[in-house]
């Protein structure tokens, strides 16, 4: 205990008068990693509050004193947005994990509200239940959690058809940085009572708040699915497949995946008991999944839709799922590739997205630029259908990233500036965290950055939310 | 000119610097009136800049002579948030029509970048003239401004499928009230890199500032439509029959409009050339619209659930459009419901939401307790499918509006109060303006109501921007 910050005492004391002492206590290394290993954070505590008037109680106590607060929820964050800063004031970690119950499952209004502490595929499941479908779906679903989806604005594979998280929330609760609570937690469609605060929390990635529940909207639950993983010539190829697949089948599409060799390299190399289902490793191929109400005859649309797809040369091959097992299989291609991406190891990931029609302009412009700074290769994987592509560069076979890092910078900065040419986004779904501070500086519109200064000074004047992210 | 305001000539002479003499004009009555009459101003200014350069120059010049901007877009607005606050500072109509641009077309990518003095029609059109779907929809839409739609969140006849204003915007570019520029008119699906200051300023109704040009999201445009008027029993049953719709169709539901037998005899007396195709008025019916794609066998799925639905006596007649004509004609019936509505006149209008799970134990109990103030009569009508009701209160036949208008408030309040025990919302769609101020302090969550006012302070401290507008 002799390295105990001072700090913790008074706090400690304080808190022990609204939390039990099991959920004040020292942060286990699961509170002190994140999953690409970028970030490591010193000793702190972890508070974890299991009602919103103890969530209340508890930023009211850390305001007092002025200790920082960040907020926790499934921990999988891509960008080290729930770590401890690693400098500035002292902070605790708030992890929502026992606010975990499923308030109100609303089936007639199709609403379901959720604490924050929620697994996301518990919401899933419950959904699912009532023959509904909560439709944000991504890679972590089985440990994120609610509150986390939701101050990220967690993206994933079906956007294209149901929007980001943003999209399905239709009301918040949440406590302020004075400790106030913001009852927000309405079942409506329609709303307009001024300032959309749900839209301001939802990813600010706790700088403003903590979001304690949330009321989700749910969709019906498409009867008829088909799924398809359709090799394509070249990725100009696949966006135009996808407006030919709107055209003909409306917006009955609910993923549209483009996958590059690399990737289908790494999982037949790295990942056991998922094939690649095509005799050699195609240079592109697209994950199509469709679906629709009852009798849609989906099926047989889609099989018509892709022969006049390969008529006009923008597909060349495809596996069409005939069951349940083989839609699964498919997916499981898919759903490899970031495993396979991590057991490789990326010298730099990048989350970036482009305007739909600027993709395939924009992969052979990368691909030019990063492989003229040495002999790599480039993993492109994502939901082009949103413009969104995880962009990853890799060292030759047999090479370790490690080696590499002194290239990292300079291969972000490539990437990124070029991404910035196109208008695009450096931070596409996974949002800007601890790791994209400075690009947030460099690429964000200045009125924005200035406006976002203003904002988050008006709520937390004293800087307690989740320091160090978004701004220095 | 003897009653010129002294403030008009400095800020006359400082316009003139940015603004030809042709954009800064006395306002002629449409500036000064309203749809609803309910509020009268006095005489000012109309400043039309024709860029968004322009916007800031005026803006800034405002905001060192201390003058508020009223901002002003198609003047459609019910609740009179562009017309001039009654009291409080001197303020100028800051008219967006000038700058109508369509700047870009991207059909590829399904976006269209548009100025907020463009005519929502014309972006109809424009993304139809591309075999796209802008599927924004509503009584005013060939008069109003897509400035004004993003100000106010518009709604509409389509919300149920494809969300509100705020869900088809992809980015804005507006002018905030220090004169800086935000320029934020991205074209992305997924962009998580800060505060979304695109949905603070949707729905602030010009409070925050001023949008100048928006990229609006398209989408595909259906190739079958099936639209029917069903008679059901009751708003109960309209409830369980939109479920059954969903649970069968998928979401092919484009609007789902409910209406009562009050709205279809005062378009049987009031609107010619309008025929409620039934023998008798129904007690309830409801106006359903279905969008698929290509060969989706729409029509016939349809009739099939229609089937089931009378089987379960959720449903007791229809008429099914089996031309695009018949389909005009339905519609007709339903978008003459508010002109009707004008020409008998409402005592009081209600914009009102619940969850969709309440709406028939709502109507029930706003019934009771409204015809229990007196002999009055109900038309409701909305987008039952959002939560979404017009809930209007009438005199009874042959008697004016005008004689009752000491009940008014008391109307009022008696729904106002059970929309709010009903955990709703007293301004679902046409917003707050100057009309639901009060409403808004009495009926917002005081946390939020605190926040609102931290935000519009750090964004505009001094106060210029549509002032009277939520807060008094």
């Amino acid at each position: 205990m002799d390295n105990t910050p001072e700090w913790m005492a008074p706090l400690a004391s304080q808190l022990s008068k609204t939390l039990a002492p099991r959920d004040v206590v020292p942060a286990g290394p699961k509170y002190l990693e994140e999953p690409r290993g970028r970030f490591t954070a010193a000793q702190t505590l972890v508070l974890t509050p299991r009602s919103t008037e103890q969530v209340a109680d508890t930023i009211r106590i850390c305001s007092d004193l002025n200790i920082g607060i960040v907020p926790y929820a499934g921990g999988t964050g891509l960008v080290g947005g729930q770590t401890q800063p690693p400098r500035g004031k002292a902070s605790v970690i708030l992890s929502v994990e026992k606010m975990n119950r499923i308030r109100e499952l609303d089936s007639d209004g199709a609403v379901l509200v959720a604490e924050a502490g929620v697994i996301l595929s518990d919401v899933q499941d419950a959904a699912s239940e009532v023959d509904l479908l909560y439709p944000v779906s991504l890679a972590s679903e089985g440990s994120c959690r609610i509150g986390g989806t939701l101050a990220t604005n967690a993206g994933g594979v079906n956007v294209i058809r149901y929007g980001n998280t943003r999209d399905l929330v239709l009301g918040v609760e949440a406590v302020l940085p004075d400790g106030s609570i913001l009852h927000g937690l309405k079942k409506l469609r329609k709303d307009n009572t001024g300032f959309d605060l749900r839209h301001l929390l939802i990813g600010s990635e706790g700088t403003l708040g903590i979001i304690t529940a949330a009321s989700l909207r749910l969709m019906p639950r498409p009867v008829e699915q088909s799924t398809a993983l359709i090799t394509v010539p070249d990725p100009q190829a696949a966006v135009a497949l996808l407006g030919h697949l709107q055209a003909t089948l409306g917006d009955a599409i609910t993923a549209f995946e483009l996958m590059n060799q690399l990737g289908f390299s790494f999982v037949r190399d790295h990942i056991d008991g998922v094939d690649v289902p095509f005799p050699e490793l195609p240079q592109w191929a697209v994950l199509v999944d469709l679906g629709a109400g009852r009798d849609a005859g989906l099926q047989e649309r889609f099989e018509a839709a892709f022969e006049t797809a390969m008529d006009r040369q923008l597909a060349l091959d495809a596996v069409l799922a005939q069951s349940e097992a083989q839609r699964s299989a498919l997916w499981a291609v898919r759903e490899s590739i970031p495993l396979a991406n991590r057991v490789v190891g990326a010298i730099s990931n990048h989350d970036i997205s482009v305007p739909v029609s600027s993709i395939a302009e924009f992969i052979a412009q990368a691909d030019a630029a990063v492989c003229g700074l040495g002999p790599l290769r480039v993993g492109a994987f994502g939901h082009v259908g949103d413009g969104n592509l995880h962009y990853n560069v890799y060292p030759e076979h047999g090479q370790d990233r490690d080696t590499h890092d002194i290239l990292r910078p300079v291969i972000k900065q490539v990437v990124h500036d070029l991404v910035h040419q196109f208008s695009g986004s450096v931070a596409a779904e996974h949002g800007v965290g601890r790791m994209k501070v400075e690009d947030l500086a460099i690429y964000g519109d200045p009125t924005k950055l200035a406006a976002m200064r203003a904002i988050k000074s008006a709520l937390d004047p004293k800087g307690i939310m989740n320091p160090g992210v978004f701004f220095d």
